[in-house]
């Protein structure tokens, strides 16, 4: 039973009104921490045994096509366990 | 400059219809991969500097508080860099 993890990020030249939102409410709960928020969306993907190559290869399409949306996002495709 | 990376996701006993919208859709374009997919959130927060021992406190206060709902959602913290 593997585990795959997608991690898709808005390229950063795009206008992230999300994380904008988060950024300025930080301040106002009094947590000065951060310089900037970015937010993103985050897949786990449960399989059966260890992805194989072929396997690996429809991850990376799917999350091409389906999970993220490449004119503005970026991914990360992570295999866990 | 340390990123911090909260990621947030429903916990396992409760209903994610993004995810299973995902689930769903993966076997129509032919992917056939999965058994489970669970859809999050994944914010990335910049800081000046390495967080100290308070900042760490703040951030996952912040992220119990505002970045996730503990009701529904768990979270974990990683610092990257």
């Amino acid at each position: 039973m593997a585990k795959i993890v997608v991690e898709v990020m808005l390229k950063p030249e795009i206008l992230d009104p999300q994380g904008q939102a988060v950024g300025s409410a930080l301040p106002r709960l009094g947590f000065t921490f951060a310089t900037s928020v970015r937010q993103g969306k985050r897949f786990e993907i449960e399989m059966v045994g260890d992805p194989s190559e072929s396997q690996m290869a429809d991850i990376q399409k799917a999350a091409e096509t389906l999970l993220s949306n490449p004119v503005i996002e970026t991914y990360v495709v992570k295999v866990e366990k």
